[in-house]
């Protein structure tokens, strides 16, 4: 049996108030005790002047997108979209593989542990039982012209989730994400709420993100209805907000993940709590593409709602630092209610940890050190300037910590990255493969506006 | 004669287009030359994929304050501005000068070359000179109350900015900070305008800051003025807007920085524009004491108007950290404004090297690479994850690098910080004197709160 003890200046815990000197004992892969420093001296490890927490779960991004970082700047959100899928032609899938793969390097050098992550090229099942973090991969479905038969559509997507699912393991689950209420006709969702209540799939699909989008359900106009146009696509406005579009057609339910919500009313926010499902928030995304900063703050009051916390793509970001992200979203709040009261640093530690892992599911083995629970834990070194003095270690965190202040990254027992080195994937060999899918892509588009 | 040549993958001199390939050269700590990369091999360093540009300007901040990071969380502006003026009685100056080496070891870190430094305990003149930062140090001054003679504080204030000018240097420049407009009453105001003019000192100034403040000078009412009846002041409101109030009092003008300036509506920042004054954005500060979210998008409109970049203080922010402030000041203007053409990534680089260095009057010495300027260069790796594939210098930059990236900070041709190590400070002692300060902090807090 093996028995490790982690030791540091701090634990903070999430579900329960950070100890000083403190320990959290690991055995077979599993958190045995958070407690007070003890006396042993057996198989322990000192972290010092730092924090142990859970990993963080980033709820929502697309690993394989990474490879595209800073691609695409400074672009509204509708032609963002539209190139964003244009580039996709210039990608093999062993280009979204060691995207995926940069990707999780970046995740598990700052602290991630588990994603909730939508795929397209279908890649990421690999890299999560790869690199040895906990995962739901959504398998992202498309499908918003009418002309297009849907038992093809829906015969494509069972081979895929049938494939996914001889990859799933005890850290790697299966889910679906019908990709956007604009993406999508009706007839297609209403059937995948079919079939993924049979197959007791959870799902996430981009609700509310832009004003484009309500302006497509709400009036039937705006950008999107413009393609519609163009394209010869019929769809028939539902004259009503996106949430409640989505609710209408059966789309929100206990594992559901409502990816954005930027566009809500209260109502909205109310329909999605009713419901069962989550909201993940992804304020650095919804900022960078102006679409908006979503209405948190009241989320965090409505009752029965969970929330989590995501990067997004690295497209839209451009990074996956769910520090940065803790600390924009309660930063963002605060500046536009003009009220210090609106968001805590405890309220955004926990979207970033128990918050998503309950959303996804996940609740019961991450986002805590919580006797019982998988040891998913980080070590986050507070002794650099910017860290010093610490006296309250969430403060500390949320205020002050980096991504480069993680140290050690462990997921399920399994120690993924120490000290500046991952434990389960090739650095040097996959920062030099993006570089090269890069420069490819670069000379494409190069060649695309040349005349 | 002194003469050495830094390479690297990217040289953004912000006041011309980046230069792929290029190479610095520094002659006795001057720009002698910004070009693609030559054939030399004397004297060169290459710092391989990284950029090269300007060190940054932190156009405000207190170093003197940093020793209270996360001392005061998630209070409102008015009782927070309270809790930080008693805490002052527990620190003696051996304690301003360590935590201000502290904010220095910071500064210098993240690549920050020039500070804009307000001081009350008056040690940053003595921090800036040892530790080699280029710096404005504006002494502050307060006096509301009207009882108080106003001789005997300009003499006080006079002997200090005759000290402080033994010390000044061709890097260290003395200035005046009067505090803010609810802090200091007109008549002092007035007496301190003629002896800046006199003297020629630059000054700094926090204004329009809060709701709270717009409420004491439009209207005599709120936190403020009630603070004013119960210690018996006598204060008439000027029934104009911080700004206006400013203005009429002639405290606006050429060397003046107008620090916040987020309650402010058009006619204001016309105001401001037209004495020759400049703004200097606090855009995180702003956010986490729920002052509000500044209208830097219609600044950078504004003819004639200059707009630099600060963090403020660790007690409000919480770190020193240039390269979130300017993602944090571009992300909240796109998500406030729905914009993605708001504020571009050009223009916060710009606000956090040339746009406070012209602020504060230090542009023909720095704030851009350019011939004949002073060498305040820094380089930033871009060989890690989070920063690849990067194609853009410039977006790379302001949305995915971090103050870790800096891996070099030269001012003035003097290396201050290189791969870890800091040059002028003695890191472990600094560190250490800081957590002792934050214990003593701690212990008188718990005293004062105890029955």
């Amino acid at each position: 049996m093996s028995n490790h003890t982690y030791r540091a200046k701090w634990i903070v815990p999430v579900d329960a108030p950070p100890i000083e000197d403190g320990e959290v004992v690991v055995e077979d892969g599993g958190i045995a005790a958070v407690r007070h420093r003890s006396v042993g001296s057996d198989n322990v490890r000192d972290f010092g002047d730092a924090v142990l927490m859970p990993g963080f779960v980033n709820a929502h991004t697309h690993l394989e997108y990474t490879v595209q970082r800073g691609f695409l700047e400074d672009v509204p959100f509708f032609p963002w979209v539209r190139a964003l899928n244009a580039a996709k032609a210039h990608l093999s899938p062993e280009d979204w593989l060691l995207s995926s793969r940069l990707g999780a390097m970046e995740c598990i050098a700052g602290g991630i542990t588990t994603i909730g992550d939508n795929t397209d090229a279908g890649v990421t099942m690999r890299v999560a039982s790869e690199t040895g973090l906990r995962a739901t991969i959504y398998q992202e479905i498309f499908g918003i012209d009418d002309r297009e038969p849907i038992d093809p559509i829906l015969a494509a997507l069972r081979a895929k989730i049938e494939a996914h699912r001889r990859l799933a393991s005890d850290r790697v689950r299966v889910g679906v994400s019908p990709h956007a209420l604009y993406t999508l006709r009706p007839e297609l969702l209403r059937a995948l709420v079919e079939y993924m209540r049979e197959e007791q799939l959870p799902s996430s699909i981009h609700i509310a993100e832009s004003p484009a989008e309500t302006a497509l359900t709400e009036l039937g106009e705006g950008p999107f209805w413009e393609m519609y146009l163009r394209r010869g696509i019929t769809w028939e406005p539902p004259r009503m907000s996106p949430t409640h579009y989505a609710e209408a057609l059966g789309l929100l339910g206990e594992g559901t993940l409502a990816i954005h919500c930027v566009q809500q009313d209260h109502a909205d926010s109310d329909a999605v709590a009713a419901s069962g499902a989550s909201i993940i928030h992804c304020p650095k995304s919804n900022a960078k593409l102006g679409a908006g900063i979503a209405p948190l703050a009241h989320w965090l009051k409505t009752e029965g709602l969970t929330v989590g916390l995501g990067t997004d793509s690295a497209v839209s970001n451009n990074t996956l630092d769910m520090f940065e992200e803790m600390r924009m979203a309660l930063l963002m709040q605060r500046g536009v209610r003009q009220n210090v009261e609106a968001v805590s640093a405890r309220d955004v530690l926990r979207m970033a940890t128990l918050g998503g892992a309950e959303a996804m599911g996940w609740g019961a083995v991450t986002g805590s050190l919580t006797p019982g629970k998988r040891a998913d834990l980080i070590a986050v070194c507070l002794d650099h300037p910017h860290t010093t003095p610490a006296t309250d270690p969430v403060s500390a965190l949320v205020y002050s910590a980096r991504a480069d202040d993680v140290v050690m990254t462990m997921c399920d027992g399994e120690t993924l990255y120490d000290e500046g080195a991952w434990r389960t994937i090739d650095e040097t060999g996959t920062l030099s493969a993006a570089r090269e899918i890069r420069a490819r892509l670069a000379d494409a588009a190069k060649k695309e506006t040349s005349p």
